[in-house]
Parts: structure tokens; C-alpha cells; sequence
């Protein structure tokens, strides 16, 4: 099901004898034979004995690129002399840099960036802390914390191995909102060690961004911080996936012809994502939600320690429904799959309403197969990149931090949330709108704007 | 005393009517008197009844800045619409930036540099993750630590007013050493709570850089980390100032003929740099030293709670002197001043042994008139970038996180600091030494090179 990707992509360094001159097909027959996808041929160098090329392929997975290799290993004639991962190498050195904004290059730049200069911007700043927006690097600063305890689909893999990821983040940051984020990867899971580190490192930043920290301690963490801070404080795994979760259901609904406050929503998933994406589809007027955990349907007939789930117990659910997914699809308007995969058959769609639609967020593999899914479901939305309507937070958080720090605003409110989202959805025009284009994609140029302006605006003062 | 610097100047925009010729003379000719030094003159704009000049002009401090700006007011058909401070106006925005070092124009290359890519390289940080020095910013970022307890000249101004400074470091580390150095600056001046905090970030870092942290608080912060941490830690206050003052000393000694066994130091300042300072010195062989804080001479007669200053009380001080700066004076080779101005007459340098070198290092004022002491010393340092043998931090601190960082050294030892300040006296060419020229130019290419390699050479595997 998975299709070949960059992100599992092999150079090989292969020779081959320099008369042979089908060489080069018989190889890259055989790899496309295999399911590889060749996406670049480089002759590197030319010797008596041998010629010596580098062949990059995409591959599905690891096991299919090791596939690969061996296909070519085994043709008679060729050598594979070398294997090398491309996303490594693009890895060598890490992702990020830190550049100087400011000329370095005589006495006097020297005497204005540090001593003495510098001593009477500190004093002003003393005095006028609030200034510190326009004077330093506070203004367009995010920090990315984590503690690596729920990074993309591996679980509790701890600070270290985060980093690439929130390099990523930061990259990101940067290409999409010109947003100067550095990473924080903290080495403790203690919500209290966790609250008070960020508390801590806030005044060099104008806003955290909280990243891969599993729930509920992450609910916790980002309510306490919001609480004692006067920078923003937003976790990306819960809102930023609400976000763009609202902005596909408005377009999806739109298709449809339904109404935000007709519709019942089925939601698998009740971690940080499950959680906050029900609370911001009741702020913008969602009749009903059917929320499951693992343990089934969540209404008054089950109990709960943990505040996040006791507010879906109270807030969701108001036939007091109870039983498993299945029960849950019954007459539903929309499924929203945020949490493992393989949960149904795409058969059982049947079940909800006429016209529904059906997210499967789970990643890599969705909740239902989607393929299957559009023989029942007038809308289907994945996380993936290789299926059309891909919901991907990259939509969300970047044009986020952006309106908010030009805002200054001191919090992002769901009121911003719902603004933002609003503003995802209205880059896909009415006319381009279809059931396979409910959400636009992370390279389209508007969607950082239009976020920003619509997240600056809902800013409260 | 001051010279006029970039450090303090001042930009005024002036209007002047345009059929008088004679004006920007008469403003230029004014500004001169003033003591001021015009740098820059830009025509903005021509209207009929004005011509508009921007004119840039180097002051000596904040009050002649404004001197400035008032005689220039006065002059008679000249009108100041506008004065802008050019350091202020060099800190619009802040001074960093960050950077991505990854291409990121496609879905190709996002899926490497994030999902799904990224996730391998995560799931091998997380068996190996001594492999983050090559494949994250591990490898090559330090994090520049302050509580803003003792700033520059301007004491506990606190974190957000010490950002602009630490911002100028993370420049200067950039710059010199191409080291990505991001600042830190933490709320709260208990030193449990620092250790801790540096310890929680510690994982996304290659080194600890600690500054302007009060003493004697910056001892215990910096030893307990340096024990529970596996990155270098290196306050620079303390151990920047002793390599620089060392290499100052080496090669002043040779200029005078005298060897380091073989003199007394007189030191007057027993914090963060004075300590540091007197330690780094033992280890390269002083045959004693005389130091001072508040209270006089440290020496067997004063008892102390601090461990730094009980270091000082076993360590220095041969004879058992006791007194002030004047007997500490008394028969001294070498004055070493980290305290305040105005400690002592030049004169009072007669005191010393024959060819005395002194080194006056308070800022912005050193203990002596360092103008008046040429007559009493052959060789005279100060910190100062207006006077020659500026002992300047800058010469160190770049070469050394970068040969620290290379040689993938766990810590930065005693012998790496030797090391470097023998290499920044090495610069200085033998055929090139004098007693005004001692110590290289911070801008001079050679330094940071030299002192990578012999840092790097000196670590312990």
C-alpha cells in the first residue's frame, strides 16, 4: 500500500565493466522490477577495469530498499561497492545554524554588537523590559521543547534521539514563517521538572512550542505553563492537529452540503490529539462527538482519573451512547481516526449517514483503508502524503506563530485556533473545491499568510 | 579619557536651508569642536524650503553624545528634526537569526528532512546516541547560560536585559569560530535551580558556555555541572579572562626578560575572573601570588566562608603579607587588576621590582591611569580597545569551544587552557613582539585557528 519515498530513499555505488554497455538498463530494470523508483544516475568516475555510477532509488520502506540492493547485487557483471541512506546524508551535521543578523567585520560593528554598545541597550532593557520585542531576538523567537517521550509513531525514544525531529520542526519554522525556532529537548519526563525548565528559559523566547510530549502529562504541562507565562504556550501535537482537522471538515462539509451544528462526529483516539480537536470542533459548533478510547465508547457509564478524559465524558456524547467503534459509526455524520491502525473494515461506513466522511489520521497506516473507503465514503482524508486531502499540522503551526508574534499576543486562544482554521479552508476557493481537494497543500504560498492574518486579527489586543 | 567609539553614536537628522552653503561646514566644524568625530553624512531628500541630512557622529559616552546634539541645536538656521542612536538602530530585530542548513522546495526533500524520513534517523539516535554529534546540531552548538546576575558593568540587570549580550557572544562565537551558540537566559538566580535547568537542556547541546553569573554563586554552578554533566561546561568570566591574561603575561615576560618561576603577582579582585585567574597562573608555574579583594591582602591573618576565597587563602601569599594595595605592590612583578578605577597613583608603581608589568583590567576604568603608568612600567594592558594590549575574552573563547567541539572532548581541562593561552601569545610573532604589541588583535585571522588546534591537541581522547 505504501508507495516509494524520499524519505526511505538508497544511492548505490555500483561499477560495472566498461564495455558493457547494458549495464545501466539491466540495473535499472531490475530495480523497478523490485518496486523501486530510480530518481537519479551519476557517472562519478571512468577506470580501465570498471566504470563506477551512483543510482539513487525511492523505496517504501527500509526492508524494500535492503530488497533493492540485493536485486542489484545479484546481476551478473555489477558491483555494488557502496550503500549509502540519502536521508543520513542530508542528516551529516545536523539541519540547523545559527546566523548573525548583524555585520562583524571592524572595531566599530564590534563596539555596537557587544562592548561597550551593547551595555546601553541591556540598560534600556532593564528598564524597559517590554522593549525587548524590537531590540532582540525575543520578538520572533519559539522555543521547541520536548522530552522525547511521544515522538511520531516510536513512542518514548527520550531527548537525544527527538532532535532530529525538532531540527525538523525548526527548519520548517523557518522555510514556511521566517520564524527563528530552536530546539529544547529536555531530559526529564517530570511534568513538574518539565514546567518549571520552560518557565525557567522563557525570557529569551516570545513562544513555546510544545512538541511529541505524551498525554495526559501534556495536558497538564501546557495549562500550567500557560498559566504562569506571559508568552504563548501551544502544543502542536494538540492544537495544531485540531486546526487543520476543523479547516478539512469545513471544506469536506461544504462538499456535502451539511452544517457544523447538524453533524454527529465519530472519534477514535483520545490522547492529545483526540482531546483537542473535540474541544475545538465543539467551539465551532459540532452538534455531538462520539469520542472512543481503547477502551470503548467514553459517556457516563465509564469512569475516568484524568481530567482530558473526564471532559469528554461531560461534553461529548449525549445520547449516552456506549459499545465499540462500530457503535460509534452508527449514524454518524463524520469518523475522525486519531489513534492506530486497522480499526474497521471500509464496509462498515455503511453504517454512519447518508453522504459521510472519514478521516483516518493515524500514521503510518490510517485507521481504514482508504483506497477501499472511496467506494463509501463521499470524502476521505488521510495524514499521508501519497493520497489526496492530506491533513498535515505544517498548515497550521507555522502561519500560527507568525500572526500570534506579530500580534504580540500573549496566549493563542481557541478563538485564534478557530480563526486559523477558518483560514486553511478559505485558501481552497469555491470553485476549486471537490471532494478530493478539501485542503490545501503545505507548498501552496498563500496558506502561511492568510493564517497569519487571520490569527493576528483574532488576537485579543 | 575616552575616546569617542561607535559604541555611542549618534545619527541626527537635520534640516538646513537649502541656498545656505556654508551649513554642513558650520554642523561638521561644531561637532569636531564638541569632541565629537563625524563618520557618516547622507543626503535623504531636497525641498524647496530645506535640504534634509542625515549626519552620523561618534560620541564618547551617552552625556557628550547629547553635548553633541545640543550645539549642533544651537547653530543658528539649522533645525535637528530627529536623533537616532545607530547601536540601537543596529539592534532593531535582534542580532540572530537561525538557519536552515537543508534545501526544503519539495515534498522530496520534506519527507527527509520530517516525516517520514526523519523518524529513521531518530530510531538510530535511539540505539546509538553518541551518533548525535554527527547527525544533529549536537555536534557543533553551545548554549550561552546567564541569570543576569552580573552583566557587563551593570550588575543583576537581570535574564531579559541580558539577552542583547548574550545575543553579541552567540555573534562573536558565529563569527570567529562558526560555532552555533544560542542564548539562555534563565529566571531565577538560585543555583539549584541554574544546575538543574542547564542539566534539563543539556541533551540538545554539544557545550555549556556559563556567563555573567555572580560570584561566588558561578563556582558552585559551574563545578557541580561540570561533575553531572558529559558536554563541556566553561564559564568564560572566569576562564576566558585567565587564558587571555595568561598569554598577555607570557609574552610580557619575555619582553622584559623574566621568567614566570621567578615572579610575584599582585592581583587586586578575588571574583569570578580573580580566582580563575590565580588558579590558571599556578598551574603555569607563578611562583606566588599576592592577591586583594575588599578587604586587603588574603593571607592567613582573614578567615572566609567562601571556597573560592579559602582556595586563594592556602594558595597565594608565601610571605604571609597582609595590607592593602600598596603592600601588595611592594616588590611585585606583575599587578594584575580585575576589581574597580582608581585603586592607585601610577607612581605608586615604584614600589614594584624593576621592570614591572601591570595590566589593568577594570571596565570601562581601570585601577591606574594606564596614560601615566608608561612612565613607571615598560609594559601596560588594559582592557580597553583604545589603548594598546587590549586583554580582550574575545581572543579566547571562540577557539577554544572550537577545538573543544572537535576533539569531541568531554570537558574543557586546566591543560586545554594553558594550551590555548600559549597558543594566542604564539601569534605574536618573536620578530614582532614589543612592549605595545603583546597580545594579538581580536580581528587577527591566525587566533582562532591556533587556538583550536592546540586546544584540540590538549584534550584527553
Amino acid at each position: 500500500m505504501t508507495l516509494a519515498s524520499a524519505g526511505y530513499s538508497v544511492t548505490l555505488r555500483i561499477y560495472v565493466p566498461p564495455e558493457d554497455q547494458r549495464a545501466i538498463g539491466r540495473i535499472t530494470t531490475a530495480i523497478g522490477e523490485a518496486g523501486g523508483v530510480v530518481t537519479a544516475l551519476d557517472f562519478v568516475e571512468a577506470h580501465p577495469q570498471r566504470l563506477v555510477l551512483d543510482i539513487t532509488a525511492n523505496a517504501r520502506d527500509d526492508g524494500h530498499a535492503a530488497d533493492i540492493t540485493d536485486v542489484v547485487m545479484l546481476l551478473e557483471g555489477v558491483t555494488v561497492h557502496h550503500v549509502s541512506d540519502r536521508t543520513f546524508l542530508f542528516h551529516l551535521g545536523g539541519k540547523l545554524e545559527v546566523r548573525s543578523k548583524v555585520l562583524l567585520r571592524n572595531r566599530d560593528q564590534l563596539s555596537m554588537a557587544y562592548t561597550p554598545g551593547v551595555a546601553r541597550v541591556s540598560l534600556a532593557l532593564a528598564r524597559h523590559p517590554e522593549d525587548a520585542r524590537n531590540l532582540t531576538v525575543k520578538g520572533n523567537s519559539v522555543a521547541i521543547v520536548t522530552d522525547g517521550s511521544a515522538v511520531l509513531g516510536l513512542g518514548n525514544i527520550g531527548p537525544v534521539a527527538a532532535l532530529p525531529v525538532m531540527e525538523g520542526k525548526a527548519v520548517l519554522f523557518k522555510r514556511f514563517a521566517d520564524v527563528d525556532a530552536w530546539p529544547i529537548c529536555l531530559d526529564s519526563n517530570d511534568p513538574d521538572e518539565i514546567v518549571r525548565a520552560v518557565e525557567l528559559i522563557a525570557p529569551g523566547f516570545g513562544g513555546i512550542n510544545l512538541e511529541d510530549i505524551a498525554a495526559p502529562r501534556c495536558f497538564d504541562i501546557e495549562e500550567r505553563l500557560r498559566r504562569s507565562l506571559d508568552i504563548p504556550v501551544f502544543h502542536d501535537d494538540q492544537h495544531g492537529t485540531a486546526i487543520v482537522v476543523l479547516a478539512a471538515l469545513t471544506n469536506a462539509l461544504r462538499v456535502v452540503g451539511k452544517h457544523m451544528r447538524n453533524i454527529v462526529v465519530a472519534m477514535s483516539g483520545a490522547g492529545a490529539a483526540g482531546v483537542a480537536v473535540a474541544r475545538l470542533l465543539k467551539a465551532a459548533g459540532v452538534a455531538d462527538i462520539v469520542a472512543l478510547d481503547r477502551g470503548g465508547i467514553i459517556g457516563p457509564h465509564r469512569a475516568f482519573a484524568e481530567t482530558s478524559k473526564q471532559w469528554l465524558r461531560e461534553h461529548t456524547n449525549r445520547e449516552a451512547r456506549s459499545g465499540d467503534v462500530l457503535a460509534a459509526l452508527e449514524g454518524a455524520d463524520v469518523f475522525i481516526g486519531l489513534s492506530g491502525p486497522d480499526l474497521f473494515e471500509s464496509a462498515e461506513i455503511r453504517r454512519m449517514a447518508v453522504d459521510p466522511i472519514v478521516f483516518g489520521l493515524a500514521n503510518p497506516d490510517p485507521e481504514f483503508d482508504p483506497q477501499a473507503a472511496r467506494d463509501y465514503a463521499p470524502v476521505v482524508a488521510t495524514g499521508r502524503s501519497d493520497f489526496p486531502n492530506q491533513i498535515n499540522n505544517v498548515l497550521a503551526f507555522p502561519g500560527v506563530f507568525r500572526g500570534t508574534l506579530d500580534a504580540r499576543a500573549k496566549s493563542i486562544t481557541e478563538r485564534m485556533n478557530v480563526a486559523a482554521a477558518k483560514a486553511i479552508a478559505s485558501v481552497v476557493r469555491p470553485e476549486q473545491l471537490t471532494a478530493s481537494y478539501i485542503i490545501p497543500s503545505v507548498f501552496n504560498p498563500e496558506v502561511v499568510d492568510q493564517v497569519a492574518k487571520a490569527v493576528e486579527e483574532a488576537a485579543d489586543g
